[in-house]
């Protein structure tokens, strides 16, 4: 059987452009550009919990690092070194190689270095941690949402909590659903040129990784604010012949975790050049709603006018 | 139960020093300084594989991050901003609160922020990523070593290894020397001082993780040189009474994984000056040896001089 050095160095040596010094030694070396800042997310993937043991290798690959590339975007950042850490029940070599194979699509994808890592015996898990980089004071944060302001989300979030729940057999989608809401499951496409796109519009901006309504939560903590959520304006993403309910679509849309869009706040006036940004970017951007000064209140809006207050609690690995 | 967020706020949210932007956010924000280049490592630890599921977590929390600075010292570096994701079983609030006071214990002593990660439920794995600073141009790496270099080794390694014997049940050792094995199995003191002293000084330098021999093979392999061993110089750091036999200690030495003393190479005329800073250190440190120019090749001499030829194999998780 290979040893450990050797399968890192068979299917983890990636070409790297942008590292001094990467995979073989103590540490990587690497040069951050003048008058940059450092923005750097870390993502645990875990068997059982984040996927299932027998998900496509090459499609976790993937995911494994666009979770973390989805994190950068949402601080209007550029991702350049990644370092992947991997716990593997025994050195099965073919699954080693596809999984490599879809890490390396998405590093490529994104002009991103694998730099450095580790890989160890143990249950499957899966663990990133990217750098990337944002000119001094550019970062989009949290903190920055004002009562007023619009409300914003990219693509339909709830479709990868759709498409989980079409593997556990409920509820069932029309084949066009399915394989919109699978690639949604396996496949997320982070927003990264919307949120690079987005520095000097957005307020404030996250990914929406633990579902709609938790993750507006974190945005009103940290700016002291309340929103108004209009259901009408939900995007669906989905074709006329789902076959699911609009309730449980809405459900999906505004509890559902696992996607990787970004929701965002923008004064009302950058109305136009968002559109622009939609068209541009051929990505559907949807106005859900606005921000208040009721701070930490989530009004939902029906289409009769109806006022309902949401629950912010999102998806907590602990809480299942 | 407490949220992952709670958790996480409650007990890792530590004091920052040189963080913009820590914990709380989609990711950090890092102001590395001017004219440095960033140095940074991985390393995963997985219960049954790296630890005993009932390892104290006070330890546990200080080795987690030692070991990583443990890598930054190999380079030379300084560490800064560290980056923890953990898989736990469950919220075991008592525990994750020691875990994290060990962590704070080894984060203050060098100086370390603690500036993200992510928590998720799962097998209790432990992974860290810490990014330090050296200035440019200035990193120890593995290739610098010269036919003729003396071969130097701080502290004892083998030590963790023979407590990890001793936990096992094998092979006995006297009460003392059971504490000083236990001690560097359980808390690592990783070399920072002495690694940062070496920028000048050492041609090649890495840590001892995965066993003397093997690691030095590391740096044979990068260096493209040799190397001799005089069995009669290796460190023992035990008191006399330690009980186990001569050979099992030198085969400690040799082959012992989990120890993170420094390995490096330096030309003849440093040797005044490596005794000057072991002094100043209060860290002895061994001339174990010399780099030859057979290639590749790993030559054990002992006090009649006779010359034997080692294997270079190191521990490697997935040969246990």
């Amino acid at each position: 059987m290979a040893s450990e050095f050797e399968l890192i160095r068979r299917h983890f040596t990636l070409p790297t452009r942008n590292t001094k010094l990467g995979v073989g030694d103590d540490a990587a070396l690497l040069v951050p550009r003048p008058g940059m800042e450092l923005v750097v997310t870390s993502d645990m993937l875990v068997a059982g919990t984040h996927f299932f043991a027998d998900t496509n290798p090459v499609d976790l690959g993937w995911k494994t690092l666009a979770v973390n590339v989805s994190d950068i975007a949402a601080m209007g950042a550029t991702p350049r070194w990644a370092f992947l850490a991997i716990a593997l029940p025994d050195a099965d070599e073919a699954w080693i190689a596809r999984l490599a194979r879809g890490f390396a699509e998405c590093a490529e994808c994104f002009d991103i270095d694998l730099a450095g890592g580790d890989t160890t015996r143990g249950p499957l898990t899966l663990s990133v941690t990217l750098i990337g980089e944002v000119a001094t004071g550019n970062a989009i944060r949290r903190e920055g949402a004002r009562d007023g302001d619009d409300l914003w989300v990219t693509g339909t979030p709830g479709l990868a909590s759709l498409g989980l729940a079409h593997l556990r057999g409920e509820p069932s989608l029309s084949d066009d659903a399915a394989a919109i809401c699978l690639a949604a499951l396996h496949r997320p496409q982070p927003r990264l040129g919307a949120g690079q796109a987005l520095k000097g519009i957005a307020t404030a901006m996250l990914d929406v990784s633990d579902g709609l309504l938790g993750d507006l939560g974190h945005i009103l903590e940290h700016s002291g604010v309340g929103a108004e959520i209009d259901l009408e304006c939900l995007p669906s993403g989905l074709p006329d012949d789902h076959a699911i309910s609009r309730a449980r679509l809405q459900e999906a849309v505004l509890r559902g975790g696992d996607d990787y869009e970004l929701l965002f706040t923008a004064p009302a006036c950058r109305r136009d050049g968002i559109s622009n940004l939609s068209a541009h970017l051929t990505l559907p951007f949807s106005r859900i709603g606005k921000i208040t000064g009721d701070a930490g209140i989530i009004m939902l809006v029906d289409r009769q006018g109806s006022r309902t207050p949401a629950t912010a609690l999102g998806y907590d690995h602990f809480r299942q």
